[in-house]
C-alpha cells in the first residue's frame, strides 16, 4: 500500500506519517524541505508546482494520496498568484497524475471552513452554500469541485475534509492568521503571559491534531457511498469560547488564567472569533468525530505537543 | 458605458450585441473570429488565452463584461486540456484584468446546468448541491466560485447565470451534445425528416434565445443584494417533453409531426433527456424569467431563427 502525503513536514502531516508508518504502509512524504518529516518514509523534497517533483513522488504508483500541502490563508492573501500556482494549478496537475499513476486511488483533500466565507453566516450546516471571500477559501472551494468531478469520472476516489482550527500547531510562523489559537497553548505551557487578539467570548471551531489525524485515517478507507454527492464534509468540531479554552489549558498546565490578557483585533475577531453554531451530520454519519469535550480537546492537544 | 462581450459571434452573443448596440452602449465584441459579429461593435478577434487579445479588448476600460466564450460540453469532454486552458485559466486571468481595468465592473458569467451533474438528481432547486461529472460542468462549477470570491472581495460585481438548453441554435456544428434540441427546429422548418436521439417523453429544460438575452440584459443592471450569497442563479426554464415540443413546432410551421422519428441513444437520453422538475425561486425573485408557456417558447425560438 503506497500512500503519498503532501505537506508531510507540517504538523498534521507529521502525525499522519507516523501513524501510517506504524500501520505498515509504504509512505511517500512530500514537502518543500525534508526537515521535519519523520524517519521511515521515502522523502521527496521540492516544489509541488514542479512536474519533476510530482513525477518522483509518483514513481512507485499511488494507492492513496493525502493532499495537505497548501499556501495557507494569510500567505495566500499576501500572494494570490502563489496560491493560484500551488493551491489550484499544481493540485489540478497532481490529481490528474495521481489518477494516472494509480487505479482510481483514494484522494483525501484538506479543504477548510474558509469556503463558507468571511464573515460566516449565523449558522453553518451541511446545506450552507460555499461563499468564500479570502483567496485561500476561494481556491479551496474551486478545488473541492475538481475533486468531486474527477471522482465522478472514476479517475480518483476523492474525499474532501473541511478542517476547522487544529490545535495546537507548533511554535513559529505558519502563515496562518489563526495561529493565535495555538500560541495560547505555548504561552500557558511555558507559564508566560499571552496577549490574545480576540475576546474571551470569541468562539472558535476546534479539534486536536490527534482527532484530525484520526479523521484523515478514517477518510483513507471510508466507502464513498457514505459521503454527500459533492464528496466534501465539514469535519465535526467543538465550538469553544477562547476564555473557556484558556481556563482549561491553564488548569491542566497548572498556570494562572490571569496570564492571558484580551486585546481584540477587530479583523481577527470577525474572521476567527465569531464562529457560529456548527452542525456536521454528514460527517458524523460517515464516522468522523471531534474530541468529545473541552477537557479531551485540551488534553489531546497538549499530549501532541509533548510527543 | 463600455460593455465587453466574449463569445460575441455565438448565437446568444450576437443577440446581445444587437440589443446592447440598440441601447447605445459602446460594445467590445470578442471572439476567435470576427465573422458573425453584428456591425457596430468594436471587434477583437483572437484567442482568449492570449494576453494581448485580452489587453486589446480591455484597452478602453470595462464597465461591464458578459462572459459567454467557452469550450462547450462535447468539445471539453474531447479535449479536457483545452477546456482547462480557456474555461479556467483564461477566464481567471480575464476576471483579474477586467477588475483592474474597471471600477468593480459588473461581470455576468454564463454557467450551465451541467454543474448539477450527470445524471441529474430527482429534483433540482436552489439548494441542490453542485456535483459535476463532465469536464465542462466541473470547470463551470470551479469558476462560479472564482466569480463569487472576486465579487466578495470587491474586485468585480459578479452574477452567474446557469443556462438551460437555449433554443434554437443555428444549424451547424456547435460542440454541444445538446444540439439535437435545436436541430429539431431546423428540420421541421424545412419540412424535413428528423431522427430524434431521445424519446418523445424525454424532458428538457429550455428557454428561447430571446428570453435568454433578456435575462443577460437584466443581469447587467440587477442589484446584487437580490442574489444568493454565491452570486449564482439557475435561470428559469420550462420543462418540456420532446414530443410536445415537436408537435408545437410542427403546428406552427405547418409541418407534419410524423416527420420526427425517435431513436433514443441511451447516453443522450440519460444526459439530456431526463431533466427532472426544476424550481428556480432565487432567479425569479431577482426578476429573471422564461418564455411563459410552450407556445411562446416555440414562437420566440422560431422568430429568432428568422431574424
Amino acid at each position: 500500500m503506497t500512500i503519498l502525503i503532501t505537506g508531510a513536514g507540517g504538523f498534521v502531516g507529521r502525525a499522519l506519517v507516523r501513524a501510517l508508518l506504524a500501520d505498515g504502509a509504504n509512505v511517500v512524504a512530500i514537502d518543500t524541505q525534508a526537515g521535519g518529516i519523520p524517519d521511515g518514509a521515502r522523502v521527496v523534497a521540492g516544489d509541488l508546482g514542479d512536474r519533476a517533483v510530482r513525477d518522483a513522488a509518483l514513481a512507485e504508483g499511488c494507492d492513496a494520496l493525502i493532499h495537505l500541502a497548501t499556501v495557507p490563508g494569510g500567505a495566500a492573501e499576501a500572494d494570490p498568484a502563489a496560491s493560484r500556482r500551488i493551491n489550484i494549478d499544481a493540485m489540478y496537475d497532481l490529481l490528474l497524475e495521481a489518477g494516472a499513476a494509480g487505479h482510481c486511488p483514494r484522494v483525501v483533500y484538506a479543504s477548510s471552513i474558509a469556503v463558507f466565507g468571511d464573515p460566516l453566516p449565523d449558522h453553518v450546516d451541511d446545506l450552507t452554500p460555499l461563499a468564500p471571500k479570502m483567496i485561500y477559501g476561494g481556491h479551496k472551494a474551486m478545488m473541492e469541485h475538481a475533486v468531486a468531478m474527477f471522482s465522478h469520472r472514476g479517475l480518483i476516489d476523492g474525499v474532501t475534509l473541511r478542517l476547522p482550527g487544529i490545535l495546537a500547531r507548533p511554535k513559529g510562523p505558519s502563515g496562518m492568521k489563526s495561529a493565535f489559537m495555538s500560541d495560547l497553548f505555548h504561552a500557558l505551557r511555558a507559564g508566560e503571559a499571552f496577549t490574545c487578539p480576540v475576546s474571551p467570548g470569541a468562539t472558535i471551531w476546534a479539534e486536536s491534531v490527534t482527532a484530525c489525524a484520526a479523521n484523515f485515517r478514517r477518510a483513507l478507507t471510508i466507502d464513498s457511498v457514505l459521503l454527500p454527492v459533492g464528496r466534501a464534509v465539514t469535519l465535526p468540531a467543538q465550538r469553544v469560547a477562547m476564555g473557556a479554552l484558556a481556563a482549561e489549558i491553564a488548569r491542566r498546565c497548572g498556570a494562572s488564567p490571569d496570564l492571558v490578557r484580551y486585546v481584540p483585533d477587530a479583523a481577527l475577531e470577525a474572521a476567527f472569533g465569531a464562529q457560529p453554531p456548527l452542525a456536521t451530520p454528514a460527517a458524523e454519519r460517515a464516522g468522523f468525530a471531534h474530541d468529545g469535550d473541552l477537557a479531551n480537546l485540551v488534553a489531546n492537544a497538549l499530549a501532541a505537543l509533548e510527543g
